[in-house]
């Protein structure tokens, strides 16, 4: 995979700019001939578009951030037992190592995207070394999930710097081989006179992390406290970089950058970050959760022909009657993730671009998702009787949604900020009837959730009807949204501008429309 | 969800047409009062690109059809244990039961693309309702394995009727509601002076299933042996009905059919299919082919603390150790799946528009790359003493390999069907070393299964060495894959037209390259 291959490429890079060569040019005979000439020829051989290579990364990518979430899933729930202390510690552990693994993940796709903005053509040898490095990624959590169940053994450090290592100088190596052909590259750097510049910031950016890494797991060696402090530093050192950099600027004033190089790999806020990955990433998340109670009914539930005989007296009905609980779950959770779903497209549709701070938002929101199922699944299934655990339940629900629904109306906010000129479409920009429901659909789920919390604080004894309430009355406010909507701004017009009525009286009119518009954005 | 919410729409449709409204133009107190005027205009109000919905239904759908594998995978194999008859007879029924449910959901996902081909574009009540189906679609595979396990009780063949059902009845309404609003339609269809014919035609073939599905129902009462007869009729139903047409024209010649209705739910060979989409579902089922493995290393291969102090006195290297098999099989069938699916991804670069025949071969491949991670997991799991049952399952892993590719191969093959005018780019059309390298890359996995089959026929003693062998090999394979091919190119040009060192000749050189030319296409 070094230099030798460049020679061995041919030509169906002349396809990628769609050019047709007419039939008749194109003699059977010339054909044979051209796979000797063309490596004298130098042509830019082999390259393809990136895009199927990246949404299959991501695919991949979203279903390893999620994965943590399976351990979670399945901790043993005895039916008579309570949801004691133990049981508590346990969930609370494999939760935040859940959490963990999805940034880390993220973190890993943030780079990812980041590569693949400055290389946006492929060839061959790019998509081997892409799928090396993906395996390499699947591995992150099983590594990571070993170091935080035995944090004092150094083997769980090693193989976690291990990956990451390899990680970076598969990634170099990418980096390296397209510099090498510059036909790969983005148009800004190829045009640019000198690619050296940018090779060296890149490299220099990529090859931070192995090498704390590689620190990291030689301190493991003498003190494995520091390594931990390191790798945390790995994780955050962006945000802490950006961080240090945000405190000078308002100390002592914005300092003027070189505005070529600020947009790549500068971890700036307002870096962009491919919109098309964040909704592949994300809809590959809201998949993966959504069928992730569907994967356990289908391999759980079909009870045994046996115990039928034995338990349920032959009879099909009474057998998966006992898996009511989990049937209702599965329904509440995939509706729930499906109307999540359905609110993200919605909210990417006026989406132009995607900022570095909208991608974050948006990654913190799916984490929450992630956890939806479990939540419904403990509502579900907890015994009758605990009635405080389960209202717990319910309420641990409600966080999860209201979390998972606040993120996505802050992904918003941060794409409206100032003013929204790079992140969204033009009719959206200024206000108007799409700015109200695109409002309505973002904040439905947090404020359901925040009243069904707080609902069961005061009537903890129904909180489980309240639950079920939730679940039957959200897809309800879905479908009538625009219309609720349409009968509040109707309301509010009747209240603040009663003018409105004599469409004649002009000026009046704008006037009183102005003094209300502050009031519904 | 009816006629009401048309009134609801607003101008968002505006903006698909990218027209950038300039900014000063768009006063702010001008927008309230569209939120009233727009219904007045009767825009075509709320229209989206169905492009992402389309994108996370094919997730959805990609993960449901290879769902059922899981309970395959999760068979219990005791250490001890040879792979004995009773084992044996479960991993088969197992194994069909997975086979027909992912048949019937890629049927369900075949239905879900003609829909959307004449539907393109969609408003929030579309999303809505395609979220409903999907739901629907979700608990087929569920409906069918209780169907499979209890064949005599009827509530397996309700639920699984039932369900069909009302998916026929939602994708009925979503054909009414289109074609009440013509916009969302493709232009096609839009510019025809009658939609009704097509409607009609549409809803014949939409409810042709769920109707024979209520008859399967209603037969269950009197006699259950009924119904599956006519549960296998509703799938393999456009394969019959074309089988027959086919006979006709064979015996009594090619009837003239109407060339603007040929095209849409015409179950014809040459049906146009979204290659788009056929990606999509192909990457989703190999991203969680690829990931299934690592799933279950992720949950089950964390020792627990309190065994590694018993059994591996606080050993973690000695712990990991004993999972190596596990670890092996994984990198195996990542990088299986993973080199497959690059294969697929050259095999599709080339290919202008995919037909209906291969989407099914394709399909068919799909299939044996869902059963791949569990042969590798038998391959790597079973004891080394039971010689015969090792030789088995590396026989099975070879069969799984072989299939996978040999169907790609045949798909591309479906795509050269009649010079690939239809089907292909125009560069790769007319043979070339293009030609050489695909059918290379698409040769190496059959060609490296069937040698590997072969020589554990032989050499039974080492069947495992020879896999491990094929595993490593194959990788290196790709990487010298084109280096290859020219050496043997430069070798058979030297055996058959060694004129062509001296180019000088032109006339003599051209001939001599004709007659080679047949040998490599």
């Amino acid at each position: 995979m070094g230099r030798h291959e460049d020679e061995d490429d041919d030509h169906a890079a002349e396809e990628e700019q769609g050019e047709e060569r007419p039939a008749s040019t194109v003699s059977t005979e010339s054909l044979l001939a051209a796979s000797v000439d063309v490596e004298e020829e130098g042509a830019h051989g082999g390259t393809q578009s990136s895009h199927r290579l990246l949404a299959y990364s991501d695919a991949l990518l979203s279903i390893i951030a999620t994965v943590m979430i399976l351990p979670v899933a399945h901790t043993k729930m005895e039916d008579e037992k309570e949801l004691d202390e133990n049981l508590q510690l346990l969930l609370g552990t494999k939760m935040a190592v859940y959490l963990m693994t999805f940034l880390i993940v993220t973190v890993a796709w943030a780079a990812h995207i980041r590569l693949f903005q400055v290389i946006v053509r492929i060839d061959d040898t790019l998509a081997l070394l892409n799928l090396a490095c993906m395996m390499l990624i699947t591995l992150l959590p099983y590594t990571f999930s070993l170091m935080a169940t035995f944090p004092s053994h150094i083997l769980g450090i090693l193989l976690f710097c291990g990956c990451v290592m390899v990680i970076g100088v598969i990634q170099s190596v990418i980096v390296l081989y397209a510099f090498g052909r510059p036909f790969l590259l983005q148009d800004q750097i190829r045009a640019s006179e000198d690619h050296s510049v940018y090779k060296r910031h890149i490299l220099k950016v990529l090859l931070r992390v192995p090498l704390m890494c590689l620190l990291a797991g030689l301190c493991s060696f003498f003190c494995y406290q520091l390594s931990y402090v390191l790798l945390a530093l790995v994780i955050f050192l962006p945000y802490i970089s950006r961080g240090v950099l945000w405190c000078r600027d308002k100390l002592l004033g914005p300092v003027e950058e070189d505005p070529e190089q600020v947009m790549l790999y500068s971890f700036l806020p307002s870096e962009p970050l491919s919109k098309e990955r964040v909704e592949a990433f994300s809809d590959g998340v809201y998949a993966i959760v959504a069928t992730l109670l569907i994967l356990d009914i289908c391999e759980d539930n079909v009870p045994e022909p046996a115990s039928l005989q034995q338990r349920f007296n032959n009879s099909l009905v009474a057998a998966l009657g006992s898996y009511g609980p989990e049937y209702l779950a599965y329904l509440g959770s995939f509706a729930t993730v499906g109307l999540l779903w359905f609110a993200h497209h919605s909210l990417f549709l006026q989406v132009s671009r995607a900022t570095r701070v909208m991608g974050l938002l948006n990654t913190l929101s799916l984490a929450f998702v992630g956890g939806l199922p479990l939540a419904f699944r403990l509502t579900h299934e907890l015994p009758r009787a605990a009635l405080r655990d389960e209202r717990r339940a319910v309420q641990a629900s409600c966080v999860l949604v209201f979390g998972a629904g606040v993120f996505q109306l802050a992904t918003w906010v941060a794409a409206l900020q100032g003013g929204g000129r790079q992140t969204l479409r033009p009719a959206v920009r200024y206000g108007g009837p799409e700015h109200i429901f695109m409002l309505a659909k973002l904040a439905l789920y947090p404020a359901v959730a925040l009243a069904a919390f707080l609902l069961t604080c005061v009537l903890s004894r129904f909180s489980v009807t309240i639950f079920h309430l939730m679940e039957i009355a959200t897809p309800l406010a879905f479908l009538l949204l625009r219309l609720m909507v349409r009968v509040a701004l109707a309301l509010l017009r009747r209240l603040f501008c009663p003018q409105r009525r004599q469409p004649e009286n002009g000026e009046e009119n704008i006037t009183s429309r102005v003094q209300f518009n502050p009031l519904i954005i």
